[in-house]
């Protein structure tokens, strides 16, 4: 594929400009018979529309998702799910000068490096406002995933300098802070930390992560398609990630076997590890343990400091960026890498099932 | 695919188990026209062949890699080409008590989860042996990618605490400092900290990084087949990586958007970057710099120091691991990077080829 | 993937229903600078539109395409391209009583066992309107193809027990009867044909053709991919197509090897073949002549002859077909083969691209 | 891919050339616990070796399968099977005209139309011996199937314009008769048929079916992955075979709906049909009647009447083919057309578990 399409049983397939007619995605593989409404996916979207806080742009768009197939009488048909949401308040105009220069951060030039010319509006198909349909499909396979009794839980770790404390972390506190922080005490320092470097007409980078819960052991695929390949891979396919971990990530290569391995042991009777070094992941194969996945994320590029670039005439120039910029790209990055997990933790899933003979004859016999 | 197949339009599927008669790969998608033999693949496989230095074990494994198909009078004829490596030193008495336990930190207890039973001599499919086919389809991706003027070099940058000095960098150090390392300083400090280490009965990590040169801008494909997602996944699927960093990776977190963007400039009548925190990639595509990928290794999981772990009966036990075991990964795992990262790019190339009318009109007409 | 996607590098994913809000297709791989508008697509659309002569039922959809992403500025910008068609007279009312049981001929009851319900209303996904998404895109392969110098063109060569006389064949008379039999005199007297079968309360089958003129030789991979196994696969997927054949078809079976073997010889300097009873496919690869594909129709599977069925409380019951509905499908059906051929074709040369290492040199160097 | 892997998630990807070191098959999503040995693939392939009755032809290859991974103590392990037979008698001597000069209904010119060049030793990967792959994969899933009740079963239905009296079929007179016919009087007759022509340096084609039984309602995708269309795709991709028809075929063009329609019916209270016009399949998806598949083959094109075509240097000349080839293709391919069909079909059961949401949680929860 051209690269617009994602998964192999549970398979999304997003299009759309920031500032074309509309941007969606077709959800192929959905299984038939789940109950599935309109508002299921705003509710996923309305975590990443801009202009909800001071972290974010204010915007005149409402991002309002509409289902235009494969939902009847209120349930999944299995038939491809198409999402779509209108792009309410293109304004084009804005985006005259974007158009003769590349931004430095951007992919403009690599745009037009490769396919000669670009859609120059608000940065086009590389735009965030593409994550509008992994999200609409994240929401999808969260609420499939929910049905299993498997949670998949992002959230904003660290702003710049300052972390959060997990120690109090409750869902609730991530959906409702501005930040997606787990901890109100670093969300009230960030949202400061986050004004100033914004009055210097600056941005700043920070940390995600994603923690799934419920899964049992077994699922990923050995060699190419390991869980955390996959994972890796989808989430660093989310404009601006940079580095991705799993369980302790980086810290790893400074550590010791004797400290990284998880030992085995017998909780309730099952197979469990006294420690989770592995964030759930053994072989590319989960072990049951809570999955974590980690996400470093770049600074917003557009800036409103003076910066040095060329234009289309290979001149060197210096630029100012003008329009409405969120400081920060995390808070509403969060859902996005939710979604992801989601969507590809479930095609995972979906081929598993075809895993051993015993479990294909229980299926068909 | 069950995820022992990798690729689009430059596809390899490995096969074999540690300990089975064979392993190898099939690659389908050469070029015809390639000069290419054994040797070619021989000099990748010696770089990840056990028993060459202190930091691997000795083993009676020679890894001779024969052509199977696909090669006609010294040239690839476009149809798959197989290449295998037969297992000369199977002992599998030694892994018999293996059988009846889940090793910390190795996929025992994953595989039999997944499948209901594993091959237990030696870790099966899960071995790091598994990476035979992978290199000998990076030493054919290599080869073409050289032959188009781009250059994939890996090496270690780090083991334990200690860090390589980059600035003498050479080729020539990596290939032939068992370390791996291209800074003979660090290579000693390494080897002695290894040493000390194995002593202790344990095991130590490392970080490797992969360079890319002489790639034009352009290859990679927006939203899901991103060069830097491609990338991270294929590396991410190696065992025992548990992190992937493009360019600055994690250090973007806490860094400002003036800091981490990279001003445009004009060099030689071509668009360049002053810097290059982006690691050579804007928006998931080639940017014309040099790509830079980092992945964190974890300890060799095999230890000698006894652990604590649970059988198949659900009875916690106390172990300790006999046979021959690595004290570290990283340096044989370096050419296994370089491998996946050649063979992602390849197939990236290859689908890049047809993102312009003009290009598909000046290859047809 | 679960089905709705096809293709590798040019890739199409259909969704829609008949009665849904809309149908449409995302077309990935586009390649850019291609120049698009609404009407290129329309003008496929309006030879599957229903109600344009006594063939087909008279019905209020217009079929008006939407392009919603990927065309910026008239030209394609290598992402994905949206495309919508809204239906607009879906009246559901009409189908209540269809729900209760299984048409004959009809997927009514495969859809039931696949996925426990369907969408009921004129036969759901089932329904020949998803082709809406298959002849969009269609439209837009055949554009490219035609940048390239290829025809793709096809017709309908028999209707029941009539055949279409090929020798004063033209695009225009294609285009222009009732029937998109090339021959007049056909078209009338299947035109009678259907019109006394209708008046019996029945339906026919019948015969269609595609060709392809101005393909060089070498497109088709060997194995699994043969151009013929691909046309075949994709022809065979229109619903109602029961039988397809290339070149001489079944009539190899009978036929012998001095017969069927197409000597080769050489015309104004070219390897040529004095016959064509390959159908210009030699080997899964096009050998330079004309491509020749036949589907076998079957009859419109909606009569209002009574006929005996079950419903879902599994009682044997008798029904009579209301509503409109075309007594044969083959006109309307030619439009969805060419679209099949040309995107299955497009994907095929665009992955030939990388077979040679020459080919790719000169690309990139 | 590159055209030697088919599948999603029972992947097959062959490799190997006529008269190369070997030829083999790389199996990947076997699930694990069945039991299999080398015998298993011995009895499908000993199907299509050559030299085992008067219609084919002598030869010293004795076809032994190696299994080489993915099988322990007996039985699969979910990684991936690697089968290989060694090519014993190679001798390229023989082939050394061929290379000059462009075989009539052969694919020599069309490799070196894409590839440059070609493996001119016995047809190189068009050779009918890369079907070797395909039948070691294919007893693999033959196996599986029979596991969940379901028979595949192929024959030669016709030889020339002899067709064979399907009323007294039985599965051992096609695995006895040397034509692989269920007809012992057709079988002479064609015997006699075949012998005749050969005498005259020709060769003849014929037709094979293969039918499905045990198979529950609901396997195989909407839209793209239709059964028919998948099952078409791969039955076409068998080099030779020229049409491929479903259930009536070619004969629903002539049909009138109201004989072609199945009318349902209840027997032994389940839905069933009175007639099986559809072959077992309606839109895409069993119908839990017999699947039927026919395929019409060519005749051998290499026969030994003097022949014209040209050479590499484009003149014009007359050749006469000279070895041991087999006067008709048919009762070797059966087995072939089997594998086809039996890989196909347990792919897409794979596919179908993930179908409901309800299927799901009964395989999860």
């Amino acid at each position: 594929m051209a690269g617009s399409t994602l998964g192999k049983n549970f398979t999304i397939t997003t299009w759309g400009e920031s500032h074309g007619e509309a941007l969606g995605v077709v959800i192929d593989g959905v299984p038939a018979g789940l109950e599935l409404c309109e508002q299921d996916i705003q509710e996923f979207l309305d975590r990443r529309k801009p202009g909800s806080n001071p972290l974010s742009t204010p915007s005149k768009e409402d991002d309002t998702a509409r289902i235009l197939s494969g939902v009847f009488e209120g349930k999944t048909t299995g038939t491809p799910i198409s999402v779509m949401v209108m792009n309410t308040s293109q304004k084009s105009a804005d985006y005259s000068e974007i158009a003769s220069y590349y931004r430095p951060g951007h992919a403009d030039f690599t745009f037009d490096s490769k396919y000669g010319f670009r859609d120059y509006r608000g940065g086009g198909r590389s735009s965030g406002r593409e994550t509008i349909g992994r999200v609409a499909a994240g929401a999808v396979a969260s609420k499939i995933l929910k049905e299993l009794g498997i949670s998949v839980e992002a959230y904003t770790s660290a702003i710049g300098p300052i972390s959060a404390d997990l120690s109090g972390y409750s869902r609730e506190l991530v959906l409702s802070l501005p930040t997606a922080m787990p901890d109100k005490n670093a969300n009230d320092l960030a949202m400061e930390y986050v004004a100033k470097t914004r009055e210097q007409y600056d941005s700043v980078g920070g940390v995600m992560e994603c923690r799934i819960n419920g899964l049992l052991a077994g699922i990923g695929e050995p060699v190419f398609n390991k869980l955390d390949a996959a994972l890796s891979g989808a989430v660093m396919s989310i404009g601006a990630v940079k580095a991705v971990e799993i369980g302790d990530g980086i810290a790893v290569s400074k550590s010791l076997g004797s400290e990284n391995n998880d030992e085995f042991c017998i909780k309730e009777g099952k197979v469990s590890k006294k420690t989770n070094h592995s964030g759930g992941i053994l072989g590319g194969i989960s072990d049951g343990s809570e999955i974590l996945v980690r996400a470093h994320v770049k600074p917003t590029p557009s800036i409103f400091k003076p910066q040095n670039t060329v234009n289309k005439d290979n001149e060197e120039i210096s630029v100012q960026i003008k329009g409405r910029h969120d400081p920060i790209i995390v808070p509403r990055a969060v859902v996005v890498m939710e979604s992801m997990c989601a969507i590809t933790l479930l095609d995972l899933m979906m081929s598993n099932m075809s895993s051993t003979l015993e479990g294909i004859k229980r299926f068909y016999l």
